[in-house]
């Protein structure tokens, strides 16, 4: 009983902190999105995609999290309008970002010169889906290669998610993903999110992708 | 300081469960190997390649660890010589299993009657390399479309394998992964863990790999 308790005090504090993040958030009309997926989903090419289509016209400021390393923030930063880097590895937490871990960051941004904050997880299926971070949508990716079993073998992420991306959807020939059987498997948890069916890498899809995400932005 | 505490009771317990869990298993003299990789990397059609070609010479139980569903265990059912599905939604770790959860597993399995034990991990390249389990040799499986920097963004995992697989070496024309970039990484980590580059769909490198895991058995 010891040990579930200080979880629940850490998931308590851990939400009056993503409500601050999120009053701080809204009091510079900048909205936030926290990208989830499983390590290799291809959510850092997904975030250029979607850095290229909605900039100059939206500024944006990326949260780059990880366990080790700062590769995407390198590929990042010369496409966002401000970066930051969080590696978890040392951190109590080192599965999934925090709200504490995006409140520092937030106040290493100019948020009163961006609209939307785009926050990279870490790449997990699970932890992630236990902290609020303060952002107003969570998109969950889940690439083809994977597999489409991964809403029964994960569900909370899909349940909670506000947009689904199916990325890799130029690899369907080579791999084994039935999309109206994922389709299906997510319905079941939650009735009424969007799917956008993207490639990254050949940008496929992206359109409807951004067309969804506009409808998201407050505007300053 | 009060949670870093925690944390570290919970993991010395759990180390001192692991030394039970392997003086079990040596009592048996059953070897117990521990699969690690990322959400769709491939575990659980990996395992069922590796029964296909080690049974019946070798008998083989499966301990299957899974968020939510019995999906996997399903599928390795008819291939195992004994199954045990552990699902770790409820429990306090939901992340990866730990050395509590394999000593009641292992309590259904008939050790007497078993020459090998495969645990398939949780899905997650972080939380389960904090938790031994009691196992002789760990596993990790990169997948290639996961891309060649995962070694760089979740180090530990990387660094105390004993021996990478290398699976979907047949989409290696598809998707943008570089071997010797990611063994290269790996090497940094650790110097002389093996690997194998296979494909779990063609059959290709298994060869190669049950012959080094044939190695490690103790034989009865």
């Amino acid at each position: 009983m010891r040990k579930i308790e200080v979880v629940q005090n850490i998931l308590d504090a851990n939400n009056a902190t993503a409500e601050s993040n999120r009053v701080t958030l809204d009091s510079h009309k900048c909205a936030a999105i926290n990208v989830m997926a499983a390590p290799g989903a291809g959510k850092t090419s997904f975030i250029l995609r979607t850095l290229d289509l909605l900039r100059p016209g939206i500024r944006v400021g990326v949260i780059e999290g990880d366990v080790a390393s700062t590769v995407d923030a390198e590929k990042v930063q010369n496409a966002a309008d401000a970066i930051v880097q969080i590696n978890t590895r040392y951190m109590p937490e080192s599965c999934a970002l925090v709200a504490d871990m995006v409140d520092e960051a937030l106040k290493k941004l100019p948020l009163a010169e961006l609209d939307l904050i785009i926050i990279e997880n870490v790449g997990n299926l699970i932890c992630p889906s236990e902290f609020n971070l303060g952002e107003d949508r969570k998109i969950v990716i889940a690439s083809t290669p994977e597999g489409d079993d991964k809403p029964l073998k994960y569900p909370m992420i899909f349940s909670d998610a506000d947009a689904i991306i199916i990325n890799k959807i130029d690899l369907v020939p080579y791999v084994d993903f039935d999309i109206a059987k994922f389709k299906s498997s997510v319905r079941d948890l939650n009735a009424t999110v969007p799917f956008f069916e993207v490639s990254s890498k050949t940008g496929t899809g992206m359109a409807e992708w951004i067309q969804w995400l506009r409808q998201q932005l407050p505007g300053k």
